[in-house]
């Protein structure tokens, strides 16, 4: 029988730790993996170590690191000293290097550079090792740091965090799009989005948020699109206005670029990332805003109702080009394209009190004020061919009275994507699922 | 057009912005649900509004509220006053009630009362609108404090949070106990733990954590399975000994209970909810404890290598008795009852090094030291009869390089469970998935 106390931690510093004043020509034990390993010739070898949070450049002189290839574990011992030409400003003089693991081969492509320069498919085929990268592990540390503002931002404001079943009986979003599953017996369903148990949840909390995955069966081959995605969703009570929801989400956006800026600014120099500021985001009418982007840079619009990709990035460039924001809200999207939950804008009931918000022309957010009053959710399920007694649950909280609420949901590997400026939703999800994709 | 600034927040002031000195005798408008309505006669009426995060006394006096019932939503108006019989001290002296939303029907069951006196399937059926009963919100404000406090820990501790895939292509626990479902025709499973994503995000950054569902179709109807649940897991490179992840663990545990001390008090003190203080956590071996609890208590052992509830009970029992903690270690499980994955003791191969927490009698995490060697672990599933092959990406990260490594999986809900002193892990799940229920 021993006693467990919580305090012998086990890892050397990290790296931050070694950048600290105090720690300078002392004798550190530094444990990491072997990124780099160049022998300069002389007897001397530089080893660069990947810890957790940086890359330490380890110096060697006459030892043997003939057992030590590459991607092994290790822990050095040695002095920390300064040296203005490695990065961070220290080096450490290894005095002895001592080897925890080895691989059992080398790396299939050479982590080490600047680029991968291997195709997508090789990339996420290989992902298990190559996400050893440090671009790869600074986009991580990024979209880790936006779920974390997510967070910390609606904690602030008074959310409480909820974990709802993604296992459902019935999707929130309708339609085709649905993966099944065979639970003991009986038809279920992966939830498409958390949309009606964030709703329900609005009834107890007031506030609530999750960040979960959510799963979408659809057939789409895209640059843009997975089928399993992280999203992070809202919902909130006592609205004034749909609006209410939008200024929310500005101020989660301006939290978590000033975070990023403070505390993820190696990795987001690393990307070359440019971390807009938010001060203001425009709103404008969905119809409007389809109108001066196809006026201003000359093409016909072809369908009225909906927004496909290129007028989204018209309409980003147009935000751009006139007010200066990465992004821009598009609001009052046509009912025929928001789900029945959606609040019909009292004043042209065409339109629905509802926004997408575009982050440099391509949809990051979806959300709106939903229906809380119990005859007009049950009217308009009957107006659309819907049968309301399948929505039992759910129509229970309509029922037993709602506030006037709202909320939406952001897709965190758009929202990376977007940011670090990748070409392909894949590159921002860590093992990303699409139609061909379910391994690794 | 307009500009969305991010500073116009909706609702009023939080219940516990009025406690604050600040707006005592000022006039305050504040939104929420009708909690309870009642007429004690002379044109007098309280209305107790439940906001996000209390419970607020209004005083009506000479108002018609004859068109507000039960479960309204509504903005109140009036002056805060001082009333030391008050809950919090304070009373609004309420001048105008405006409703914003009515219910259609009443309560199912009031939700006003101290307890709710309904039986598990009534209260999990209705669990939409019940929720809204004061001590299921302060459990679940409970449970969000729990995850807040597991991710504020890590965080710290340098852990990086990883969103890793829910449908795969293989389970990590094997066994038939997993969900199929079908993938654009293709065989896919619900995954049963991130074991393999976060031991293979080790290799990247040492560290990491997530916090997400995990489905296992076990048949079990016991008051401690669900078949989905809320998996807290982290997972940590160059441990010296597996003992390192019970360290980080006694370091997340106090800092959750001193968090919950520290702000959920009013929650704690609604459930009657002893917080323990976690100073140091006895360690056993397995053998050891089985013996030991035995022994004191007098029972025959029936299965050497596995642990049943009544004896984890019962080892929960001797280690409150016999060292005064409500939590226990239990290390140096058989092989036989560990995954493939699991690092055998060098010292005796039948045990792994890898451990059960007891927390009142009750696993609520499973743990332990993983293989990193290439050799070892392909050899391992040799002799367990498994496939290789089978395993491909996952031991990529063997085969090119991993550190000592080792980590953990903590049950939200039984922490939750056994913390706020619940008979039912469905009581600590907001929409339980058992064998019966896939609704609401």
């Amino acid at each position: 029988m021993e006693f467990i106390n919580g305090t012998r931690m086990c890892g050397g510093p990290a790296y931050n730790d070694l950048l600290e004043g105090g720690r300078r020509n002392q004798t550190v034990q530094v444990s990491g993996m072997v990124h780099v390993k160049r022998p300069v010739g002389g007897g001397l070898t530089f080893l660069k170590l990947r810890l957790r949070d940086g890359l330490l450049q380890c110096v060697c002189s006459g030892l043997d690191l003939a057992g030590v290839p590459e991607e092994s574990a290790v822990t050095v011992s040695g002095a920390l000293r300064e040296e203005t030409r490695a990065p961070g400003g220290v080096e450490l003089a290894a005095e002895s290097v001592e080897v925890l693991s080895r691989p059992a081969e080398p790396m299939p492509v050479p982590v080490a550079k600047a680029r991968l320069n291997v195709n997508l498919d090789t990339e996420l085929g290989l992902r298990p090792v190559l996400l050893r990268h440090l671009r790869a592990r600074s986009i991580f540390r990024i979209q880790a740091g936006l779920s974390r503002a997510f967070r910390e931002y609606l904690q602030k404001e008074g959310f409480t965090e909820v974990h709802t079943p993604k296992i459902v009986h019935a999707g929130a979003e309708g339609g085709p799009n649905i993966f099944r599953l065979d639970y003991f017996g009986r038809k279920a369903f992966l939830a498409q989005s958390p949309q009606f148990y964030k709703q329900t949840m609005v009834g107890a909390f007031e506030r609530v948020y999750e960040v979960a995955p959510v799963f979408r069966a659809e057939k789409h081959a895209t640059t843009r699109h997975l089928n399993e995605y992280t999203s992070m969703d809202f919902e909130m009570g006592f609205l004034r206005s749909f609006t209410d929801v939008m200024e929310m989400e500005t101020g989660f956006l301006r939290y978590a670029m000033d975070l990023l800026r403070r505390e993820y600014a190696g990795d987001a120099a690393r990307l070359d990332i440019d971390i807009p500021e938010v001060t203001e985001i425009p709103a404008i009418r969905f119809d409007e805003a389809k109108r001066l982007a196809a006026e201003k840079y000359g093409y016909q619009i072809r369908d009225p109702y909906d927004l496909e990709p290129e007028e989204e990035h018209a309409i980003g460039r147009y935000a751009r080009e006139e007010w200066g924001s990465d992004f821009v809200f598009v609001t009052h999207y046509p009912g025929r394209k928001r789900p029945f939950y959606a609040m019909d804008d009292p004043d042209d009931p065409r339109y629905t009190l509802s926004f997408d918000l575009l982050f440099r022309g391509m949809e990051v957010t979806t959300g709106g004020q939903r229906i809380h009053d119990y005859g007009q959710q049950v009217a308009k399920l009957e107006k659309l061919g819907m049968d309301p007694a399948e929505f039992g649950s759910y129509l229970m909280i309509h029922r037993h009275g709602m506030p006037p609420h709202g909320g939406l949901g952001i897709g965190l590997e758009r929202l990376t994507m977007q940011l670090c400026g990748l070409d392909n939703v894949r590159c921002a999800s860590l093992f990303p699922r699409d139609l061909s994709r379910l391994e690794p």
